[in-house]
């Protein structure tokens, strides 16, 4: 993700960094060379004028704009979407870090509550692990007993394994008469928010925006890029290229943006932040704890990953 | 549903597995014909001209435009609520496999527990076989025993008498003294969920958008694109089949791809892969029991059901 | 409702019956003969030439699009919502009725379940009579005893009693110790989402889109085609009737289907089908309880009510 | 809010009760004098002729469309929330009602059912006075005990003092020993929706549209209206003011039922009738409580505040 | 935010304080120097006479309209929900405090409920501080014994201990057996909302929309209308100027408030009146325990922050 203060307005049309221009240069340019040869050959092909004038463009663009806002809107809400879910795995391991500390008979500083704490963490890291697949194993080992770091790191379903690990420790909170079943249930209640968390993640990792709607979608952004310059040859000239690699910019970088933050938990610039969101997680759960608080790393470069 | 890695932007240009193409090119092909047909008698129509320009389109396209719009994203939605609930059914069905283990007296290990998870398992498929309206026997059989799988496999609601089923195993650990009525209030909630899975699939598979809608939508597509070559002989010559057929494929496989995803359920290439949901559902339930995992079949086409 | 299997895309082209073209036709054969006498009289008005030209309705389509997306859009949220909240009635009653059989001590086949399941049923249809305006007497006398189906049809809110009815089962079953008070609150929970389903009805009952967007966008859809002739009598010639007919027929038809769904508890062909869910709801309590099922009727026609 | 049946498609269009015109009447008789104005002079200023076209009004409509959308989507949207809320209130009530009456030791006809049933509709009435800015001394003096009524009426916050007063009844239920904690919970979580309810009404009520939206969208309605004669006076001549404010109407009436449905709780036609709610939810109470009914006053003009 | 009485329709035209108007002046001024240039020159540069005509602005402006509204609505959204958030925070601590007064034992003003009210009006306060990046010693010193506001202050998290603190409280209340596991737990519920109303809060302030989207926004805008003076200098000569900078005007300024409201925790004057919000959650609160109220300042601006 992309942390940057804003910009004068002035400056904000210049910026390279951060504008998805880089990634889309080259077609642009290959468009740009296209529109040239247009013009200089005055829109003709072998002696054959192509008849196109701007009003099919207009009836067409019509078509575009909603493709392109419905792919748009389709792959924000789905950026946003994993965000709330992050969101909601930060509260709800603060909230059972809370319950671990105040409805138990464990003393505040005792190696359960620490242990439990150490269980919310690793469960964090697995989630991410799992969605980026990395190697979670390290993260793992870290934090937890290494018996259990290795069974867990074998399992198909990290996450899943951690929060059954964390319902037994509630198990055994029980049979140790430090909790009853009132608020082994209130626990529960959480613990399945765990799950909806898991699950929430893996739906949206799992199923992109149907496919053939990014085929048909690009499909219509690049032929009507490319039939642009025959379309304004007669009317613009030597204006053409200019306009229609400016109007072409557009459309092609929203499709380009669009098909970035469709699948949020990657890890290209404007992805999800899991690794700044891990440490916050874990840093404001050790701070609850009253454990030592992990090393804030200093942000050089205005994005975080 | 069609699994494909990011291509090439210049390569997806031209991809035909996966695109609407081969279903919707028989009308195109018609169109096309047609097309040429009215710029050979330079739209006459026994010595009458048809009198049509590009002027009406505009107008007539901010309509199709809406149109198309709304069926799209209504399409869209019901696409995407019906895997959002069976992502809820991922959650529900790993929270009750978790309060099954941890929350009752039973042994880990023992055949209560089993019986249970196969129970979940069990519901799973009777809920894919009840939505695409296939045999639920062999599925049940496996994992059930016999006299029950028969006696849920001539039900007419059979997830809803196998979560009946859930219910009294709840209702007999109580008896047993495994659980409390506390506990036993926690796994009823999540029968309860399990009610609203069923019913919001059920909802969905049985409410489609209104006909209405559909016919009208469909006619003003078809009959703006008949039109199409009229307006445009004038200008655009021998070049208005071309761009006749290419406005046609878009409005045509937008229209098309909605119907396909409006009932997710089904076995098109872009409705939900529900047998491969099933089985993930399936793994990572007998991870959590520690039961043997069910063989992943390798997908060697892209496209999973 | 209209169920219907997908028609080939030709003969959809075709269809007459679900198709809101008989209720506006005569309405079109007047635009009909006003726009043929407009171009036999050239779009002249005792001898003044009206100075129409299609731009300003370019301009104006952009409102009219806008008036009639909104208005579409909220009318058929409504009738989602609507759907939604029956759709809750099944999953609710269905979780009623496992709580009656399997949290309480009663014997499965004792009289208290049979009445209570009855008690459910006949909310249903009551619910039904509420909102479509119609007798509850008979549907009431064939499920309850007589003393009290008397008692409740005298009643204003009928569904309200009977939810009141069914919460004093509750507080007998407690009183002769069948239940406790935890699980009394897990059947009061069940019964507050009863009174959610029975005012998320009246509410879309009573509270219509606001009347004043009504009148605006009849007004702005009626005078847009009265004027459309007059805009292309000069460039179309008598092409024009064909196409002020076709561009009308859309949006008088997308306003009345509008108009039909915005009420979605009626009687109307794109209603919703509250018979045939009344029947569904009280099939699956009935098989849920193992009693006689209720006949199921053979539709002939592919329209539900 | 304006009750009305659906009129004829014909005698819709000359309505004029109901309708937002003669509000918006003055200004655009302005504009229509403006543009005969216009018309007469050919669009020249002091020998200077305005040289405006169609074509920058079409770019500019899209401007135009974008905003009152946005506006018009916005404004319904806290409308519908606004009776969405309302609807919990008659919901939240009823299920509070049917709480006191079975899940209490108290008689059905006992004072204290009685008491606790008038400190629900006190809530509503007071919440109905909180957000018209009106006196809800004489509705609370009906209802309950004077010394109550004038505490509650020199509180800041009314209903949420109501709330606290229905609390302690819960407290003293518990106290004479009619509920356990268990059951007294189930009446906070109802008593905690009261609380949500009241915060989204004044929520809504607090926080308007952000005013800079709403001047700048104001700004463009009118300017742009106000330059429309210019551009259209060369080719509609003396049409022009018709279509003018034709055009005018349907942009100004929709800013202006915006901004009348933005705040749903004030007096206007379009508001939601709080008074019939009231009265609707007092009904429902007093009769599951067997108590005798307000009376019912017949409506005579169609519009219910 | 701005609170302002609905104007007259003429006055509201020529506001300039709460309109967005001064903070884009400059950039309005310099595209009004440039036009008038262009005109001058008759849009020729360097002998060059740039082609531009109003054909591509139409098809641009679609992408435009696309790109505006989407930003607009995300910006909306997040003002819209963080009002939400801070709504469920009046609604939950008027919950809380409820719970306070009438679940527990203690006597009503007690010294313990004051401590707790302060708890609930200090983390309303420690809030609005992260969120403004200000600095809570002064206001959490005012509420809270000296030792604990030192250790509030000095924590990264401020609101989450301060969580902590309550439900220590909670947990003292039960050692001190004024309430017991089954209350607890219902405190518990409202703490893990308070959880919820913190983590989105943060989710809000710390994610803008991605930064690429608002950069190639930002570009597309500007560049338009840039060129807009190029495409009508033929048609509009010295009108130009005044058309251009009125569709800029409404565009930069739609960009402007977008931005403003995107981060609706800042200072702006559009921005959430989180002082005005703490104040009335601390009248509301210290009104249910019959505690002295704060004194109201008069807002004289009309600019409430």
């Amino acid at each position: 993700m992309i942390i940057r203060k804003n910009d004068n307005w002035f400056r904000m049309l210049f910026i390279w960094k951060g504008s998805v221009l880089p990634k889309i240069l080259p077609r642009l340019l290959l468009l740009l060379v296209l529109s040239v040869a247009i013009v200089y050959f005055k829109g003709t092909f072998f002696d054959y004028k192509i008849p196109l004038n701007p009003a099919p463009f207009t009836i067409f663009g019509i078509a575009l704009a909603l493709f392109l806002g419905f792919r748009n809107n389709a792959s924000y809400d789905r950026f946003w979407e994993a965000r709330k879910i992050w969101g909601a795995l930060l509260n709800d391991t603060r909230s059972m870090a809370r319950q671990a500390i105040t409805l138990t008979g464990y003393e505040k500083d005792s190696r359960e509550i620490h242990v439990f704490i150490h269980y919310l963490t690793s469960f964090t890291y697995a989630l991410k692990h799992q969605l980026r697949f990395t190697d979670a194993g390290p993260d793992l080992q870290k934090r937890l007993d290494p018996v259990l770091a290795e069974k867990i790191n074998s399992a198909i379903y990290k996450p899943i394994m951690l929060m059954k690990v964390m319902a037994e420790w509630v198990q055994q909170a029980r049979s140790a008469g430090k909790i009853d079943t009132i608020l082994q249930a209130a626990f529960d209640t959480n613990l399945s928010n765990l799950s909806t968390i898991v699950g929430g993640c893996e739906r949206i990792a799992s199923t992109p925006i149907p496919y053939t709607y990014r085929v048909l979608l690009h499909r219509t952004v690049y032929i009507y890029c490319l039939l642009l310059p025959f379309g304004f040859v007669d009317s613009l000239g030597w204006f053409t290229p200019l306009i229609v690699v400016f109007i072409a910019y557009t459309f092609v970088a929203l499709e380009a943006i669009a098909d970035e933050i469709e699948d949020p938990f990657g890890l290209e610039d404007n992805d999800l932040a899991l690794n700044a969101m891990c440490l916050m997680i874990e840093t404001t759960l050790l701070e609850m704890a009253e454990l030592p608080l992990p090393l804030q790393q200093r942000k050089t470069t205005g994005i975080i990953d």
